[in-house]
């Protein structure tokens, strides 16, 4: 969350950190603030006026990762029949979680699993109401709660062939959107 | 994997240390090594002959929990028709993963991501053979080992979910045996 208070140059800072952060956590999740801080091209004492631990410097990388993702998946028009926005939502998320899942992942390690999922919350109830649109009727509403649990670890497997170099970005795509489509009991477009 | 010419009081000390971990590891993913020892009612000097590193005694819960799952598999009789052996299988698997997943999680948050997957292997390729039983002429060979990922993330958020207490686990047993079913495209039995 930006504070408007913030100078400019102090916010030019924290984005730099932030990038430098997301970008280095790709190829090691383990990179130290000081690693952060010359990628950056920061001071230690700017950085840690931002972040004073490593833990709130990737809370914030985290945030920021999902804070994005909840911008693309508002924007999206939902409007069409249930089968059709399952698969816009799938392929939209799809997009802006194939961009930074080794750099969040990596920053999911270090983090306790209740503050990840309390961060995922605006995603997952996003999906949780037109999963309920594809299956209400048919399903009953506490396996609901399993298939969105499902799908989003559908989403993060294909994202970890991506990350693992065993699959192209595209053909997990594909697939991912075949196996949604077949496990949330739909058809794209149908 | 044991050491024929460990001492038996060894091999007792080691099996000790190994079970601490698991149990501390359920409540308490960082449980230190002196924590560890304490609990498995060793010396730390001991506790460092067997695992000179954390890593190493990580890697050694790990592998154990692994090399378990891989016998209680190696006994099942998957003669069945495919669709009856997948069913099986998973709910063998299941089994196994509902009581050890808190800990090999968490185990698996320190260890780098390939280590965890070369680990993951034995388990893996009899997944592997089931699936291939069951969709092959009807699937793409490529796309069979995005299936055998699929139904392996099913299977881990399945356990996460009872971990996290948000279900049973039998509940959630029924449910990852519809979906995994549903998602190979078969039916139980069928």
């Amino acid at each position: 969350v930006k504070d408007p208070t913030l100078r400019a140059d102090a916010r030019r800072n924290r984005q730099a950190v932030l990038d430098a952060a997301l970008e280095l956590f790709r190829t090691d999740p383990s990179a130290t603030v000081t690693q952060i801080a010359v990628a950056a091209g920061v001071g230690r004492v700017t950085l840690h006026g931002h972040f004073p631990t490593r833990t709130d410097l990737v809370l914030a990388v985290l945030d920021q990762a999902l804070g994005r993702a909840d911008r693309v998946l508002g924007d999206l028009d939902l409007d069409a029949a249930p089968a059709e926005a399952l698969d816009r939502l799938v392929a939209a998320t799809w997009t802006v979680l194939a961009d930074g899942h080794a750099a969040v992942e990596a920053a999911c390690r270090v983090l306790p699993a209740d503050r990840v999922d309390a961060l995922h919350q605006p995603v997952t109830d996003r999906l949780a109401g037109v999963v309920h649109r594809c299956v209400t009727g048919r399903v009953p509403e506490e396996d609901e709660e399993w298939l969105v649990v499902a799908v989003s670890a559908l989403m993060h497997a294909a994202a970890g062939e991506v990350t693992a170099g065993r699959t192209t970005a595209g053909a997990a795509e594909r697939r991912l959107r075949a196996s949604v489509a077949v496990l949330v009991g739909v058809r794209p477009g149908g």
